[in-house]
């Protein structure tokens, strides 16, 4: 069976790019192209009945929320805001126009909260399930995009919100993206890195220390944990591997850490829960001050 | 059931976008959107298993051509060229890492031909059928796209290559993306209304024509039908609905076209199949010379 991420690794590999017309390709939250002398955001995601949602418990309404929140996301993970939505639809044949009208009025919830057109997009009817696929423009809110490449020995290691439990929550679907906190952090701090947590604080991080040929401690005390995760058997798992928290994990010199921290400017928490080393491995300090190799798991997504 | 041009039009209502950013909108081949003074061309489509190629069949380099080229077709029907593409894939579980390769060299089969790199994407697995979206941006190589919607009484209907049966000859898989004709066209003749035959010729005159708000003579004799359609019991309506022939169709005016013809500037036939008129009806011209009123019906996608 194909793996992801060596999936695309393979891609990668196969991939020579202009960089003067495309700095960044495929292993971003967004690709980057220049247009018009213009930084371009384009990233792509496709939400499929019975792996990022389940039609007949959440309804249509919420699987177009969800598709358009994803492209957000990833927009926001960029330091970016978004500028037009494309999406396509393949529907279930049975479907019914109403449910196809609340599918649409979904995604019209979540891209006009942000100012996200639906300029176009594609129909199909099938015998299968619902899968949409959204893609997304948007530009920088500064000069440049925020990569997951850009973490440096000594950062700090933030994140907004809290983490775990999102499958159970419901918070898989019906979270806020964080355009607006990606927004603030970008204007008024220098952030070095940035992604969103989908595939979990595990795995996401990993992702910006692998990009960045760099390492991280994670101060396993510090890591904020969702009410839900708090309430399971391992909560500390569940906020490092849940995935699908939809929040920003970023990184920044310790200096501007300090600064964020004390100004809290979000209406979201910032926590910080480690450091960038140049170690290139993991490790989870335990309040018992002991290290712990910690091996790269992160979430994927089942049916 | 959902019915896909109703649903659309039910969008459309819904869509109220900014002129001066988005010059158009759902409904054409393209949207279009200003991005740093700069005219973009933004088109999205998906080819479902079981809908627009059977797997099993046809193979999954061949399914990732198709995902491609549609979408170039669609670039090339507003007389535009491709800049780049992201695509995304919901792989059914037990697919292998070699389908999936052939799968992504068939993409990047059709995007090389034209200069069109994919720099981004997104892979999921789940417990149904191949689905690919490839969602492409270009822009005009004029100084605007040609629109659905600028033909004029009195233009001469014209047509690239031959038409029909391509389900069945296999060139609905394996067609050549028109992006170097409409090139050719847009810089040498006043081209005033362009689309690709998807839908196939019935429906898609009917596109233009409901865009334009004007009708259409189609004369019978001189529709260029396919090798394939010729065999058929009733080979005009082949040519009329069956679809899928992704040959360009377009409107210019009646001096033009006559320079067009002489000229045949391509490396396929262009032909006049007839003449846009004021009615906002479409006829069907026979070889008694009776006009017979004719019904839009046009090719629907079936599993």
């Amino acid at each position: 069976m194909v793996e992801e991420f060596s999936f695309i690794n393979w891609i990668r590999g196969r991939t020579d790019l202009d960089a003067e017309n495309f700095p960044v390709g495929p292993g971003d939250d967004c690709a980057v192209m220049r247009v018009g002398g213009q930084l371009l955001l384009v990233t792509t995601d496709q939400c499929c009945d019975g792996v990022h949602f389940v039609l007949q418990q959440c309804g249509a309404r919420q699987a177009g929320y969800k598709g358009m929140a994803r492209s957000l996301s990833d927009i926001a993970a960029m330091g970016g805001e978004p500028m037009a939505a494309v999406a396509t639809v393949a529907m279930p044949r049975g479907m019914d126009d109403s449910q196809a009208e609340q599918l649409y009025l979904g995604l019209r919830c979540a891209g006009d909260a942000f100012r996200c057109p639906i300029i176009g997009g594609d129909v199909s009817v099938w015998n299968n399930p619902l899968l949409l696929t959204v893609t997304m423009l948007g530009r920088p809110v500064a000069a440049k995009p925020i990569l997951r490449s850009g973490a440096v020995t000594g950062d700090a290691i933030c994140v907004t919100g809290s983490l775990g439990g999102s499958q159970v929550s419901g918070k898989h679907l019906s979270f806020t993206p964080r355009i607006e906190e990606a927004r603030e952090l970008v204007f008024r701090y220098p952030i070095h890195a940035m992604i969103d947590i989908s595939d979990g604080l595990a795995s996401d991080l990993g992702h910006i220390c692998r990009e960045s040929a760099a390492g991280a401690d994670l101060w396993a005390e510090a890591i904020p944990i969702s009410t839900e995760a708090a309430g399971r058997e391992d909560p500390l798992a569940a906020a490092l591997g849940d995935g699908e928290d939809y929040e920003l994990l970023f990184t920044l010199a310790d200096g501007d850490a300090k600064k964020l921290l004390a100004d809290q400017p979000l209406e979201v928490p910032v926590t910080r829960i480690g450091t960038i080393t140049a170690a290139k491995e993991l490790h989870l300090l335990g309040k018992d001050g002991k290290v712990a190799l910690w091996v790269e798991t992160g979430f994927r997504h089942r049916t």
